[in-house]
């Protein structure tokens, strides 16, 4: 398949996986971009000397394209794009914040620009900045999400009504039968989180990777809803957080309650009681620790099952 | 196209009218049938009397299969039974409840069952209980839906996996493109709800249906989830149960709030402001009030389309 995706990063098939805090580290993008896909560093846990490391140890790892995502409330933005222009990345995914801000100043530097949005608002504000690709992510991805609560079922069609910017479905897609039916919803690629995040390179702590895999249905929620909403797999300090919402507790309180550190902690650390677990609900369908390669050729092939399946059927 | 769906149904196509109160009068339920899909009646808002009053109407304005959807905490239970089956009614969908109660009855009767559930544990009562078919509901469905919030992209294919009972996709379908994405997931047919109750043949206060035209992306949220969980749409009495929510009011505060006959006044007797609205996530992409057979001709077009454009992908 030839795509606007595939050709805008240059990749074989228009599989992103997801630039997650403490799981993306150079050794899972550089093995989602061997394998074919789009590998991207998740720049949002690390510190600005941590993220070069990373960039220099990708460009070893791997000759084929990769980026870096990069959350834009980030407290050192202008360090982390210096460094990002200066080691000539050439993609970056930009989230959580205003696509104006710093989508000239990338194009300038010759980067290729998507930006991920939860809400058809925001989309129409990333082809306005004129980035390259949209990410429109759905309730059901893990971690930081939007406030309309939109399922990527809705939100895909929605948006793509709206833009005509390349788009790429994200949140709930593990496998190719998920992947279809993003396409069916008009996305033109998906990015992958959850399922990569259990990966064997992935950088998750492995007491991390078990609770994904062991996560059933229900075992997510979208929480902390005022601060910014994120979604959270079940452990004590979720329950701690979801009881904390019942009884109404303050934005002050829950600020408390969450302190410093909780993601690194859990997903890192690998406190998984206390620690602050970021995934998506996709993650009860994932039921064991795999290779980068053996995840992409189960996506590819259950992709192309589907959609030889889907022809068949005509009402 | 024949599969499960339509043979246990003797139906032309797997698309089945969702049996949403206030809105599924026999009008609509004999427009869907007609058009060749299931249409239902909607038993949750109608005393016995009133349901026998539609069922003897549906038979006279259509010659094919129609069912009722029965939520199984209604009231007067013993005597819906009695008469659903006094008066032959083919098809018969139970929800909000157990399965095993009600199904052996109806069998007995020759009545076929489906049975609606938003989680895989219920998905597997289902195939204990021998119903015929399982309708799996995600977050993104209007009224009202399951604790655990999984949306319909992650549902169907986990219950996909659990059981093996025809399966029948809800929740955020209202076009072509969203049932070739259910298909994708592995469902054999889709339930339609909020783009019907806005249906010219739905028996919604019309100044409802042209809520459900306005509507917006996030203008409806999963609300009331210390009583049961129900998707409503915004307006006053909604931002009402949004504010009891963040300031953590108890289940009885709820229950005075709520009162009685909201959903009435709201969506039949058209209160927009003070009633309660129930409605999916997918309004936002309903923008007029159409009739019956038009609406099945776009989704039957657009599944076509879709399938066909799909067949063309191949990683």
């Amino acid at each position: 398949m030839e795509n606007r995706i595939t050709e805008l990063f240059k990749i074989k098939y228009p599989i992103v996986q997801g630039g997650m805090v403490w799981c993306s580290g150079y050794k899972l993008a550089a093995a989602v971009s061997n394998a074919g896909g789009l590998g991207l560093l998740g720049a949002g846990s690390m510190y600005p000397e941590v993220l070069k490391e990373h960039i220099q140890k990708i460009k070893k790892a791997t000759n084929k394209p990769y980026g870096v995502n990069v959350p834009l409330m980030y407290p050192d933005m202008e360090k982390i794009l210096e460094l990002i222009i200066a080691e000539k990345v050439p993609i970056v995914f930009t989230s959580a914040g205003n696509p104006k801000t710093w989508t000239k100043t990338l194009h300038d530097a010759g980067i290729v620009v998507a930006h991920v949005v939860a809400n058809t608002r925001f989309a129409l504000k990333c082809e306005e900045a004129g980035v390259d690709a949209i990410v429109a992510e759905g309730f059901e991805a893990g971690g930081h999400n939007g406030r309309e609560e939109t399922t990527t079922l809705c939100l895909i069609p929605q948006i793509r009504k709206a833009i005509k910017t390349p788009l790429i479905a994200a949140g709930g897609i593990g496998s190719g039968q998920a992947m279809a039916a993003a396409f069916a919803l008009g996305a033109e690629g998906v990015q992958i989180g959850s399922r990569f995040a259990a990966a064997m390179e992935s950088s998750a702590h492995p007491d991390f990777k078990n609770e994904i895999v062991k996560a059933q249905e229900g075992d997510t929620k979208l929480t902390l809803k005022k601060l910014a909403p994120v979604r959270l797999l079940n452990n004590r300090f979720y329950k701690q957080v979801l009881n904390y919402e019942l009884q109404g507790a303050s934005p002050e309180e829950f600020q408390v309650l969450l302190g410093k550190g909780r993601a690194k902690k859990g997903m890192f650390e690998g406190d998984v009681k206390d620690g602050e677990l970021e995934i998506g609900q996709v993650s009860a369908l994932i039921n064991k620790i795999q290779p980068v390669q053996e995840i992409m050729d189960e996506v590819i092939s259950d992709f192309n099952a589907t959609t030889l399946n889907l022809a068949k059927l005509s009402l």
